[in-house]
């Protein structure tokens, strides 16, 4: 399958990615960061430590979950016009294999931008010695809405 | 629909459920703790503060997949043998109105369980002022291991 | 959890869902038919038969899909204004037992009626010789769209 | 991200594929076939007819779940040992534009094959006057078990 194009319908979609991610209070309790933002296309990462695991040692789903949500929220943002806001419809998440390793990486695609919908998936690696392993993959749905209505 | 009713097979599983919980180290970053054990029934609460929300002053929806993954993964693992352990293959969560509130509850349901494979449901509420609001639906799939190879 | 009570904002809703029903041209392929309709709430059946088979002599798994998106997207249909129409966003299904008998039910309830979407549940169920198994459930979200705009 | 590549186990994978393909009956009664195989990944079409729409003249969204099923699910055996069979644990898609045209065409490709489980994605197209759109996309979980245990 050939990847989609997109054209932003708003020309500071990279600055608006940026300054969304940074109020997220939970993004900073995760020590998540943004590492690259494209048209429809959004990259989040996060050093992986002990705090963020479950029983058996590996980082618990919904780190995987959470950063492939937010991975793909903004990617679906950076193509909505300026007086627009997203937010998550739907997100299954399928697991891949244990997360182990130094960092924690979400990639996320716009699949499909519609009018009001999105749909984007969103690939989750762990990174360790300069090697990844894919961990997760995700498909879900985003909705554009008027930014008053959530402000 | 009438709920399936269901035999635990280790008379030690509400144990095993606080036990395993307890040895997740992201329950105790989110502040969450498991309320009721019940067989192929868990719940899990948590007091929503700053740190958890998103850019609109709401729960991030990675918290509300987190609980939710957490009690069907529980629920799932109440039904099985003393020497197996659970793993999430995959949960898909709807959401269904923004989290507001004192706490967020997730409540867990075994729909089935297989002799590997265990599906369950989780919804997701808000508490406030005494009253709740139904803010998330998930479903998922949920497979029995060998202790061993997950330790 | 207890069930939403709804109130249909067309009183003609009943009526249109059998109108909507009858037009799909693949039902009558399938057999299917409508069997009950209430606010947020639909019952299909179909009588099973070899040609919806697949390889392993069980009703093949897309038959059990198609009826749960029926019945849940008119479910859904059932609680929006007469000018509009309901298209599928998603819908995800998880299959808990092979599908053997002489009958094929789904029975969808609406869970959240949004402004625009909808989340709806299914569940899915074979009968024969009186007695009914579960067979599958699924989970998915409908939009309300203008009626215009897909005629 | 790179695609993985796959070695199949059974050497006969291909033929076992149009083998297991010819005997489900649903697909006879839809008018699809196979068209390509290869080690995790196979292309099933159907050519659109009135029979398979649904209300507003599109395909209906059975049809193309149907078929996401199979491409994925035949990816997903193309993988596993002789003695083994495949059955689909879950599979959500997402909708991504009407379905309208000459044929529906799924391409699936596997994305993690395991012991037991498999994850695969399907993309479900229609052509039309040489032309495809992209008017689907599902990811699901497939489970390989003992042959003897689904004849």
């Amino acid at each position: 399958m050939h990847e989609p194009e997109f054209e932003p319908r708003d020309p500071d979609y990279r600055n608006r990615v940026f300054v969304g991610f940074a109020r997220q209070k939970f993004m900073k309790l995760l020590g998540a960061r943004v590492i690259s933002v494209a048209p429809g296309a959004v990259e989040i990462d996060l050093a992986l430590r002990p705090e963020l695991e479950q029983q058996h040692g590996f980082a618990h789903a919904g780190v995987a979950w959470t950063i492939a949500d937010n991975a793909a929220g903004f990617a679906s943002q950076s193509l909505i016009s300026a007086d627009e806001g997203i937010l998550t419809v739907e997100l299954k998440i399928n697991l891949l294999a244990p997360a182990k390793g130094e960092r924690l990486i979400a990639r996320a695609k716009v699949i499909r931008a519609g009018q009001r919908l999105t749909v984007a998936r969103s690939d989750v690696y762990t990174a360790a010695d300069g090697k990844e392993t894919h961990v997760a993959t995700a498909l879900g749905t985003f909705m554009a809405i008027d930014r008053k209505s959530v402000v």
